[in-house]
């Protein structure tokens, strides 16, 4: 399976288009970690890929948290002397403080201060901010704005719920020749923002469009999930399964124009850590690979200690590092086709590695193959060779049961792409065969996945 | 226990005052290797720590080595034809070499020329030279001092006696919880020079006083020692018992305004090599750690193979690198109390990392726990987080029994004052528990220590 | 035995001319990888070293390659309208691709054409160029020449054979009290080039001259050999005994005046990668080692997965990288006498390392002992120490039975020699012995070392 030559024939220009055009679909939506922001997302991301949603109650304890109470929100807003809305829910959702509870109250200025949220250094945007484990209401607005309010009493409106209901998820499952999976995990809680993380949810949207109904060597799993929470839930549902994870990563914040930034696993030296920083190396000009820290995304809880999954996030911008984060101004112009184009064609390589890197043995050991008599080699001599007959040398010379192709390609410095097509090219030949994944043909005797609570699945395209 | 936080309190410079008075009564005695030069060091050192001081017979082989005759000295000169003083022990007792055998003779110049010492390149300082192995005599004087002496006869003395006596050295023992030691070693050899080494028994003798009836997790083992034969004769007379030396410092050269440099053992990464640096790499602008070569001081026999010891040395300007080293000039102006103080305060900051670096165990180690139902977390969403909420989400997240917090200092680059105070404030929560050392427990078993030959103590306050 | 010691007295001048001359005897053979070329090479050798020539006839099957059918020629030329010879071998064998099959025809330029082979960048040299394993034949001129040719009918002669015959190498064994083995194997293959590979073949001579009728440690085998084939070849037939092999250099390109380059063998950090790169560090201005790559001389033989060799390659400019490279202007000039007497040096100063790389043990590993009164140390106390006295210290400090001499010279950063001399030194002063070489005792026993075809040996001296 060869991802990237399915995708390249289509334009990059039209597939960013498409990619852009999805993330503006679902940008209106005020979404939170629960409620029904989250499930409009997941039945939009279900008109395009197989997507379970799972609903799990409010009360559900899942390892030291519980799963909250259900926010909604219709409508809010704070109204000034003349009745006119001065700061208003409809415009923008971020105006209000993410599970705010609901107010209805007339108060002075000097009462509903401590409940207004501005960034003074960017006087003209929103920020964003949530309350979610703490009861609370609060209103974000740009700094310009709070200036302007003058003494006096305002009307204030939060028409929101917080009850008892569900926490809803989705998850894609594409099975694969092995139970041994790839996990594409993604938050999907924010509200209007645009690079965190409309930008993640349609490329993994994409990825999965891209994967479904293809010959798989690994199966994969996308999930769709309020962030902290979510991942939680997920893996205090899935504890007992949660070993057959073989890669992983978590898409955040792949929109903006700057560089990639890859943050490795907690264990800092596994597999995607290493087939993604190759990809790096190779196809950008000045990327970063991180070191793995326990702040940031739900990588931090598929690497706690108790699961320490090979679990990486790929990022552009590091969250935090730029002022559009967490503000109104992460919008859909801060997101650009280009570069959500450019970052499912990174997965997809970084896929292609993970589904072609295996160890051979050279069948010919002793001495170089003659590769002149199978046309395998230049035939005039005392002239150089060309890097696909390099790689052919590469791949013959290291295949000894111990290297893998990613092995071979980091120590040649050769692409993994030319350095797989070799591995293909000389098994044909017979110079190479196989060496069979152990730990593949293990798992598969242990059947297909299953859902711990099969009954909440509500919903399946 | 947390010695900074006993330190801080007082005044830096109060205690670098302090330190210096001390250098400065012990500047005057004519040390050397033997005799009651280390004799009225180690007495004034007793005023200030619990002290043994032990006596070893001339004659008494250690290892390769036999314990030297005992050198006293009261009185030297050459006098010039007018019977005036030209070179003058009373004045500096550099300008004897240590250990000269007793001479009462006159001679020409020619005769006494090959037993003056002086340095041409810095021609009003006296040079500092033995001669403990082979027996000789000799002055040492300024090179101008030498320049104007004029052909004639001299008469010349050396009211010396090297004769049966002892080796004296000092050793303060300071027991903990465990009897795991810490050695800290300095040598009390050399006569007057500041630097080399009333510094580092200054230092030495108030981080004894420091740490004197505290409640420790290690017990302290402070060695006051001629240099090379000192060690050697402790090392042969505590062989049995040098395996509960954990850790270890050679304090030397502690007190001029170079930069910290850090020797390491000969081990390389031993915890304290490894505290050190982390230490010097967060506390010093531009320190200097240094590899392990058998040449220098006492690590020299610590560090020799049959032994091996988890020991490196601490200096400020290495010795050999600066002019001043071995000369007059290495006076008391040489060394200044505010680095005095600094060199306790970094002792100090090493010995808290080793007191408190321990495996810890995250009771909930599947996802993060939740801390803002325990106050440890910010409460508004979509901001960042400060380094102390930090330091919790790193330990939390490596405390697998696998890592110490030096470890988690060292990864995390936070420093291991604020990681201990997190780990210190998720015990308390119920969310850590320490990991037992399994040496520590296994080595309180063996008992108090005792020394090979108690007989030969002759005196402890 | 101290291989150095043996070659300094010789002047660097007189033994370069003399490299330099040798090379010049061989330069006008026309070499190939069979015929009377390699065996006029191989008999100019066994003038000055003990050698075996080995004669496989063609056909033989060694590994996935079979033995090609000997070539050998007489004459070769293009004639003009006029008759005068416009390419002629007589003037540069080069001129001929090398294994031409005959060719005796007059043909339009345009048929010719196809079988001419220029270097426009170079218009004045011509270019080397092969085509040993597809029949095919061509001539090799200057860019010039051809741009003279102009249309019409050309008179082509190649007076060659290529007919069953034999693959012709060299082998010189000197047995050492070891049978464990060092082998210098240097490529015989190439014509009229000075660079590549005279200097190679010129060396290994000289080194082999200089090995002769010494007490050794190792056993010492000398390879003259067709590139590829005759490494393939070699290596079929002594598949079983190659374990003998401790360590191995492929010498080529050791006479231009580039600086060294040593390209590691597949183990990366084997006893000769590391005793090169320690001897260049130390005696060499910016010499670099590079990585082991498939790609080069007959190190791909020897290092191919099912050998894996510690063998690694010494050159001076490396292949490909300059552009005489495979061309005529590698000639006589190309190559200096400096240069070539500087790799003698090197290879000898390599293989002192090798011959004196053993394990000691510290006798005294308590505490130094005491070297003072073994009159080795400096006898006056106070002053520094210099590089012997130094030396004996780290040899006595690290000589625990785990380190080498070359481990001790690598962390000291002290020239291996000077490492040497203090440990023969503290040997014959009692405090040092030798660990027995497990590995050489234990091959000491197979006996030996035999050919697996004898009877195909033809001649020795």
């Amino acid at each position: 399976m060869r991802l990237l030559k399915e995708l390249d024939p289509r334009e990059p220009a039209e597939i960013g288009q498409e990619l852009h055009r999805f993330a503006a679909q679902l940008y209106p939506i005020c979404r939170s970690i629960t409620g029904n922001g989250i499930r409009k997302t997941l039945a939009l991301i279900q008109n395009r890929i197989p997507l379970q949603t799972v609903e799990v109650p409010t009360g559900t304890p899942v390892f030291d948290w519980t799963v909250p109470k259900e926010w909604n929100i219709r409508d809010a807003y704070i109204k000034g002397r003349g009745g006119q809305r001065i700061v208003d829910f409809q415009q923008s959702n971020l105006h209000v403080m993410n599970y705010s509870t609901p107010v209805r109250a007339t108060m002075p200025l000097s009462q509903l201060r401590p409940h207004l949220f501005t960034i003074p250094e960017h006087p003209d945007w929103i920020p964003y901010r949530t309350s979610y484990y703490q009861e609370n209401w609060g209103f974000c607005l740009s700094h310009n704005q709070m200036l302007a309010l003058e003494n006096g009493d305002y009307e204030v409106c939060i028409d929101s719920t917080l009850e008892d209901g569900h926490l809803t998820y989705g998850e894609c499952y594409l099975p694969g020749r092995s139970t041994d999976e790839v996990l594409i995990s993604c938050h999907a809680c924010h509200p209007s923002l645009a690079n965190d993380n409309l930008s993640g949810l349609a490329v993994a949207t994409a990825l999965g469009e891209l994967l479904s109904g293809r010959d798989l060597r690994y199966s994969y799993r996308f999930l769709f999930i309020p962030g902290t929470i979510g991942a939680i839930t997920w893996l205090a549902r899935n504890r007992e399964t949660v070993g057959r994870i073989r890669h992983g990563l978590v898409l955040t914040g792949i929109g903006d124009v700057g560089e990639f930034h890859y943050k490795k696993s907690r264990m800092g030296n596994a597999e995607i850590d290493r087939a993604v920083a190759h990809i790096l190396r190779h196809d950008c000009e000045s990327p970063a690979v991180l070191e793995f820290s326990p702040y940031g995304y739900d990588e931090r809880q598929y690497c706690s200690p108790g699961f320490n999954l090979p679990i990486g996030c790929l990022m552009r911008s590091v969250w935090g590092s730029f002022p559009e984060y967490h503000t109104s101004a992460d919008n859909l112009d801060f997101i650009k086709p280009q570069q959500l184009a450019g970052s499912l064609h990174l997965c997809a390589a970084v896929l292609d590695v993970l589904e072609n890197n295996q160890r051979y043995r050279n069948l010919n050991p002793y001495g170089e193959p003659q590769l002149g008599r199978r046309d395998l080699y230049r035939s005039m001599g005392g002239e150089s060779i060309g890097l696909e007959i390099s790689a052919r040398l590469w791949v013959l010379n290291f295949s000894d049961g111990g290297y893998s192709l990613l092995d071979i390609a980091e120590r040649s410095g050769i692409p993994f792409s030319v350095i797989s097509d070799a591995a293909q090219l000389l098994c044909q030949s017979g110079l190479l065969s196989v060496v069979p994944d152990e730990r593949a043909s293990k798992t598969a005797l242990e059947g297909t996945p299953h859902y711990s609570n099969p009954t909440e699945v509500t919903s399946s395209r």
